[in-house]
């Protein structure tokens, strides 16, 4: 098959759209692939699309290879389905709804979970029809405060989501893991790097959840990884407590007066005043952070949560620990509400012995980090104004309601694995692997046989990769200053042929030579422009990105064209038979 | 390639659904092809998928065939656009309106030329780049008042838009032609019985305007036809107007009382009675029926349409009449405000002399039926109670403002283009060709520079054809009692292979025709199931249609089966290798 330029719909921009933040999006509306028609909500391009399909038929491919049947569900759904789930309520201002004429609500589905669930119960009712995957690929619609970055984070995007359905713990694992290796085979044939990390479960619920992320800069997320090859998302860190270590013969706490010292660093400070010889940092202080949690009822609480001085409190890490409540730093009013909660001068103990919040009206959950293990020995407040307490003992001296992670990870942390200190890194979610387990089957119901005639209740995964994410992500790890260069398996086209030049010859070689690939099978892009100039002809190929390109110029009237190597800049001169055996042999 | 029975997603039901009021919708909803999810919006199965698929790549092929480029827009559109062209209010409750988080309106796009107008204009400055056709194939969303049967009329579909774009008005021509051919192939590949029709071009507004009607029961729509070769929509259908004749010497128009005779059964008695040698019939009354129209910023005025007694107004025909403005029935409150409106004895003349309306506090239009040409005679109302006036000559004694098509359109009327009487025929419209002119164009600001360097107005062109629909259309016009029998072409596999049977051998012989199949190009669906009855399996066979049934019995141990033609119920032995040779020729 061959296209002519001139006959292409498609335009070259020279400069970038204004509100273009990241080279792909740049690139992908300046080299005609993508327009915007409103706040991330884009129209595709005759170029665009078939980069697309091609992404999208690699991941058709490896999903069928294991068994995954695909279907294809509308994007307009009815409300009752995520009613019955409770997502209709969780989901809050990130879905689009609406309403028919007859005033009845619906919504553009973010994910499909509920009603994959009910079409497996509306025709699958035995053990015997298990495991079944299911997916589809289809457009997907989030109502984002934020899109951003082009395709990267958009309101409409096309995502391939898939769900497993199993009777038995092992079968969710094995259909978990089949969806997880066919993952791994997409993003090798894209040629993506990518890092799997353990990930939280988010709105999902469930067991294991593991997130594919692409290491790039301009990623949304911030993962965390050690040389040794353990890997999380910073929501889904552990972090590795220290052993519990014996306190006889530890002495006793004393409070001592520290006026002015509403601040760790303040304290720090004041607390190498007092014993000059034990060279204090943050570290050593037990910082006590209030935290005001929502409930989905709506219902707000405080909680006081217990941690290193040196550390803050990560709030990604935290509405994971507290879900499914929003999570948000106390503010004024709580504390006027709560005057045991001595700001700046909280702390787990009181030298009148009382315990923490004993003063509110209701009691507040005191919990800890992990790192405030028994035995360990802490400056932290007094619960009176101007007041800390030096040498308190967790276990000893105070206990806590639970232990949670919330503290921030930094670089040197040890991965709970024991494989090493992890550094942090940037990456962009372009795949996400969730064992659901028995939670939409349980809300609506889908049961099956088992062996022994017993009802049982299926329990199912969940597996997604954002197709035009990944044409955005494709283009972001694929460019230089000049423009896109895509990958072979990708790109829009096999070979870009140009004919630069006036002479009748020039054409006439291209003519054929186009003609030549693509009885080699090859598809081909013929820039066959009759009045535009070599040098536009080329900024226009480095720009478009067709990782093949070929030269038909002065030396076709010797049959010598060009070979060009978009990615290397290597140009080689071959003869037109050399250069379709070559070329050819590609296919 | 092959797939197993046994693994496939699929169900096949024995009872009909009870919303199913066709036998496609009951046929494909049995055989697990779609699943209902809310009213007019359905899930597809891998079935279903299949046969979809097959349909818009036949379309494709035929769009590329003359140079049509695919691309692809978002559902979700914002409200600017469809606010320039008019439609966003045009639309009324037709169509799914939405807002984002930030109070923005949103529109499910039920056609796109507003959006394909400003991406041509965003790309497109220049005549050389003309002609161009733009298509996509899309889910659209349209909030129906009343979905039904099945695919055939849904709130969600997908279809495949076209726009051509040419800035001269002999290239639209061309390009409506292109377009016209293109879905003439469409339809004989597919094997669809079609008829063109001469369409009102609704919403769009615009000259030429043509729909593709598939003749059937279940169609929505009237068209008429006649032998010789006319067809039109009922909307569309002109009426032959009689040539106007002389009145010179016609005697006087003379009143009668004509008490109790409000309608036109009732007159014609009582004409009878007065003359009784003329044999009066309904034709020979003017009856003037009192419509209401609204016009699109709600003002309501009246119009009378003055049409032989034996017609009623065809309000379909009407509303395109009166274009843009919404038609009904005047009501009691429109004859209270208008006295000079005498239910039953309307006229366009009275006693007095009096202009029709003339009594009422505005002037109300009066329009005519064709046949009401000058010369001809009639019997009607003389706007006063119990009085009618007979002997009545148009172009003497009235006159109208305007002739309009609004009568009812029956069997034995003449076509307009003198090929001889019509009979009326249902139709389900399964493609529409318009010529748009330059109404969106203008609308959106889209111009190019011509030969001259002159700014000019571009035309335009649009083009649909219902995806969803046709495979409806399809199964509707492919069944039998037993189940669907689809065409070769759009069949959701090549063969059906059915191990009938619990020997071994029966296994060993059917899995080694489906390799010999697969071998031979084939995609096969086999019947793998190792306990279902082979009366079951062949039940399930012709319900589900696929045209070409293997049986692989009793003759097994021979190397001999069963060829079964589901159409035609035909079966023939033969042996493995012959079988292989016939089916695998087809491909």
């Amino acid at each position: 098959m061959s296209t002519r330029l001139s006959q292409l719909f498609v335009r070259t921009l020279r400069d970038d759209p204004v509100d273009a933040e990241v080279a792909s999006h740049r690139l992908l509306v300046r080299a005609g692939y993508i327009r915007r028609q409103a706040p991330g909500v884009f129209a595709w391009l005759p170029l665009g699309l078939r980069v697309r399909r091609k992404i999208e038929n690699i991941i058709r491919e490896e999903l069928e290879a294991f068994g995954a049947q695909e279907v294809h569900f509308p994007a307009l759904l009815p409300r009752e389905p995520y009613e019955q789930s409770g997502r209709w309520t969780k989901y809050g201002d990130g879905i689009f709804r609406l309403q028919d004429r007859k005033g009845a609500d619906y919504l553009l589905a973010p994910t499909h979970e509920e009603v994959f669930t009910l079409l497996v119960k509306d025709l699958y009712s035995s053990y015997k029809d298990l495991p079944l995957s299911l997916y589809q690929i289809q457009d997907k619609y989030r109502d984002e405060a934020r899109p951003r970055a082009g395709l990267l984070r958009g309101r409409e995007f096309t995502m391939k989501d898939s769900y497993s359905f199993d009777y038995t713990d092992a079968g969710l694992d094995l259909s978990y893991q089949q969806h997880r290796d066919a993952y791994e085979r997409i993003f090798t044939r894209l040629g993506l790097e990518y890092v799997i990390v353990k990930a939280d479960s988010g709105l999902m619920g469930g067991a294991r959840s593991e997130e594919f992320l692409h290491p790039t800069l301009v990623g949304e997320d911030t993962f965390v990884r050690s040389a040794g090859g353990y890997a999380a998302n910073v929501e889904a860190f552990t972090t590795v407590a220290p052993d519990a270590v014996p306190f006889d013969g530890l002495p006793a706490a004393e409070v001592h007066d520290t006026p002015d010292t509403p601040t760790i660093d303040t304290l720090v400070a004041v607390a190498n005043e007092v014993h000059t010889d034990r060279g204090y940092t943050a570290a050593d202080t037990l910082k006590n952070v209030v935290l005001a949690l929502t409930d989905p009822e709506g219902n707000r609480s405080l909680v006081v949560v217990g941690l290193p001085g040196d550390r803050g409190v990560d709030m990604k890490r935290a509405e994971v620990a507290f879900s499914p409540n929003e999570v948000e730093a106390a503010n004024e009013g709580d504390f006027a509400r709560n005057p045991g909660l001595v700001k700046g001068y909280i702390g787990p103990w009181s030298a009148a012995g009382a315990v923490l919040g004993e003063a509110s009206s209701t009691k507040i959950r005191y919990v800890l980090d992990p790192r405030v293990s028994e035995g360990t020995v802490w400056i932290t407040g007094a619960n009176e104004q101007g007041k800390h307490v030096f040498g308190l003992v967790a276990g000893r001296d105070f206990v806590s309601d639970g232990i949670v992670e919330v503290a921030e990870v930094t670089v040197g942390d040890l991965a709970p694995d024991g494989s090493g200190p992890v550094e942090l890194a940037r990456g962009m979610e372009i795949g996400h692997v969730f064992q659901l387990g028995r939670f939409f089957a349980e809300a609506l119901g889908l049961k099956v046989l088992d062996e022994n005639g017993k009802l049982v209740t299926v329990t199912m995964g969940s597996y997604g990769i954002g197709v035009t994410r990944i044409m955005a992500v494709l283009a972001e790890a694929n460019n230089d200053e000049k423009g896109l260069i895509w990958p072979d398996n990708v790109a829009p086209f096999d070979v870009h042929v140009i004919a630069a030049g006036k002479d009748e010859v020039v054409y006439e070689v291209a003519e054929s030579l186009v003609a030549g690939l693509e009885n080699a099978g090859q598809d081909v892009l013929f820039d066959d422009r009759p009045k535009v100039s070599p040098g536009v002809k080329f900024g226009d190929a480095e720009l478009l990105g067709v990782p093949t390109i070929v030269i038909v110029g002065r030396s076709a009237v010797d049959g010598i064209v060009e070979l060009w190597d978009r990615r290397t800049g290597e140009r080689e001169q071959l003869s037109v038979a050399d250069l379709i055996t070559r070329v050819g042999s590609k296919a």
